[in-house]
């Protein structure tokens, strides 16, 4: 071999950044089995703990990506665009984004991912739809994005093989936070999708993987710098989740609210439109990618468009046309579940805060998401929230409606949904969504 | 599993300390298999940047040593003491330390080890004897023990296996160089000898592991603290290796000169007698391990009981009665090599500096030594040093002897000897050889 691996794990250990060819040695040979796991896992703790420079999160980045398959269009075709979000709970934008981006000519080539943990992911709210097939391979992909103009697949084993096997080893040995490791694992798929632009949400806050709006801004950052140096336009929206985004929570549950502000329909709780900040979100970022895909001289002009596209019910009918070309049928997506039940606030108040992880991790008890990659999900069920921050409440009012199958213990459920929303008498403020905008 | 290995890992990569009970399921699971290379070495780097407790390095030795079988005596038998050295160039003291110590009814239990990078190692030197065997049972080492007072072997399977699989694995994952995972590794071994106590020799300089005497004592207080809370009574010797121990660096040669230690012979090179180090230390090291065996009131009695042992040649009768009853034929031991040159000086002055790794990796061209676990040694080759620290030298002078059997390329040797010696015009005293000791 060229290099001596421990040399290299004893480079990044005493804090000395690796070269790009060091960098590309411990990928492909990672990749290719020649290099075990035990030395690559003994790497990456030494990378939690040294980190990478931009220089060389940047490198590692496109081995990753050259790992496997790319995508490409027309010789630099400006406006291929996608979006990438850094996980929530019930955040469901990127359904409605692609039908609303591509009715204005850029392309949206939508490479999605599952849920984990207190996140859900695109790729199950999908095949929440009876008959949805994400398994597309890469030319019909291809081939969707150059007629259609959109399309919503998952992983292939094609995409980034790199990245598959470091993170399956990043997760089983407690290597997973570590931002240049994330912005390998994030950018190294996007860049496969032959991008021009890319538009993230880098969101903050209890119910995301950044906690604090710093974290989510340096992260940001690191994604952008990477972009830039491997020739992709990016532009980001730091956005808070500290309360889950829109009113549903669970995969069929979180389409029909796609399909409601698809339709233009509101759903008003106590005077409130729990559906404004899914749309708000979606209309922003929808705005931005057409900015970025250079339809729009601006993100403003990006919004307007995006609002007519909605309104007009164009992206009602691409989002239908998708459905029934990737196999799926709307017709019988909502069947509701065995029981829905209130879960009653304990006392009266404003709502202060929520501890919107664990709002995640009460849907994943319901059977709405995954503890590990294994897991089974029940597509059906999910939480439907009947309040939100700044609201006020009344002692025996429902926090949310219980969409059930039976897979949960109902006390306990109600318990920790009850914890996970505190109630004081000072009215906090409604918290704002959209904090920043690097470009 | 009574434990998740990603929170324990995790744990330490935050720097927590763990638990006894964590520690104890992380050594037994991974001995066993449970516990797959790849998470435990994730770990052992996560150790390399937080590093352990005094506590947790105390209790990981004690799982290591438990993971195989102890010797054991009579009932708290008072009597039974060790030496281990962190190893050095040209260090032989083992070979006479044994039978001067055995004879004051004190009972050395010593499981030696090989060589390994620049330093040599006590069983390689043993093995240069035709027909030696360092590999007898721990039922036949015992036996040893209780009717002759003392042995010398190699590391069996049965003794600290978890140590054993951890070496492997640090070995090549760049974590070797940790104080708490040193401290195990070298402790675990001494505990499972059933030692009543131990003493140190802990070397820094050039030639030693630990390069300056403050990294020699942190490790010596941690090799102390983790014995105390075992039950060992320890004690240390800081002693220097900024120069060579002795006169020979090589097998066979260091066995000659050991030999002629225990005759009582000298030998003087411009005036110097280049045994007297080899000799002080020995003596030195003796006498601490009668004191610290309760055979004398306190080391300097141990130290004149040890002088009157090494001249009255018993010392001598024991050495050769361990060679005859472990198979092996002093007769054949010192066959000499096909040929003996010398490296000249380039300069007269005075021996200002001595980079002694740089001379052990040179003895390692001539075969004395392993670069890695599976080389094979010639147990003949080695050098002679005709200088030292403080001494005059002429240009043209022999610095040292080769005994070669034409493995090296002459050129490059005599080079790297050259390069490895300073020479200049201000005389920088000679060092001291014994700095510390910490009881």
């Amino acid at each position: 071999m060229k290099f001596v691996v421990t040399d290299l794990i004893r480079k990044k250990r005493f804090g000395s950044p690796l070269q790009d060819q060091e960098l590309k040695f411990l990928v492909e040979n990672y990749v290719n089995g020649d290099i075990p796991d035990y030395q690559m896992s003994a790497f990456l703790m030494a990378v939690c703990f040294r980190g990478m420079t931009a220089e060389e999160t940047a490198s590692y980045t496109q081995f990753l990506k050259n790992s496997g398959s790319t995508l490409s269009f027309e010789a630099h075709h400006p406006h291929v665009v996608d979006k990438h979000s850094t996980g929530g709970v019930g955040d469901k934008t990127s359904l409605m984004l692609a039908p609303i981006v591509a009715e204005t000519g850029v392309r949206v080539p939508m490479i999605a991912g599952r849920g984990l943990g207190h996140t859900g992911g695109t790729l199950d709210k999908l095949e929440s739809i009876p008959g949805f097939s994400v398994k597309l391979t890469l030319t019909e992909f291809q081939k969707n994005l150059e007629t259609r103009g959109f399309s919503i697949i998952g992983q292939t084993n094609e995409i980034c093989p790199a990245d598959k096997k470091l993170y399956a080893l990043r997760d089983v040995t407690g290597t997973i936070d570590s931002l240049p490791l994330i912005c390998g694992s994030i950018m190294s798929k996007k860049l496969a999708e032959g991008l021009s632009a890319l538009v993230l949400d880098v969101k903050f806050g209890s119910g995301a993987f950044m906690k604090t709006e710093r974290e989510a801004i340096e992260l940001a950052q690191l994604l952008k710098t990477t972009g830039d140096r491997n020739g992709v336009d990016v532009h980001v929206l730091i956005t808070s989740m500290e309360e889950p985004l829109g009113c549903f929570i669970g995969n069929s549950l979180e389409v029909f609210e796609c399909l409601e502000i698809l339709q233009g329909k509101q759903r008003i709780i106590d005077g409130e439109d729990f559906y404004s900040d899914t749309k708000e979100l979606t209309l922003k970022l929808a705005g931005e990618m057409i900015y970025a895909g250079k339809k729009a001289d601006n993100p403003e002009a990006g919004y307007k468009m995006a609002q007519e596209i909605l309104s007009s019910g164009a992206a009602l009918k691409n989002f239908k046309n998708m459905v029934e070309f990737q196999g799926g049928g709307l017709e019988k997506a909502f069947l509701g579940c065995k029981q829905v039940y209130e879960v009653p606030a304990l006392q009266s108040g404003f709502v202060t805060k929520m501890n919107v992880e664990a709002l995640g991790m009460a849907s994943l008890l319901l059977g709405a998401g995954r503890q590990k990659a294994s897991d089974v999900i029940d597509p059906h069920v999910g939480m439907e929230m009947q309040t939100r921050i700044a609201m006020p409440v009344k002692k025996g009012s429902p926090l949310c409606l219980i969409h059930s199958n039976g897979h949960e213990e109902k006390e306990i459920l109600t318990q920790k949904i009850q914890q996970a929303v505190s109630i004081g008498n000072q009215n906090p403020g409604a918290p704002r969504l959209i904090r920043k905008t690097l470009r």
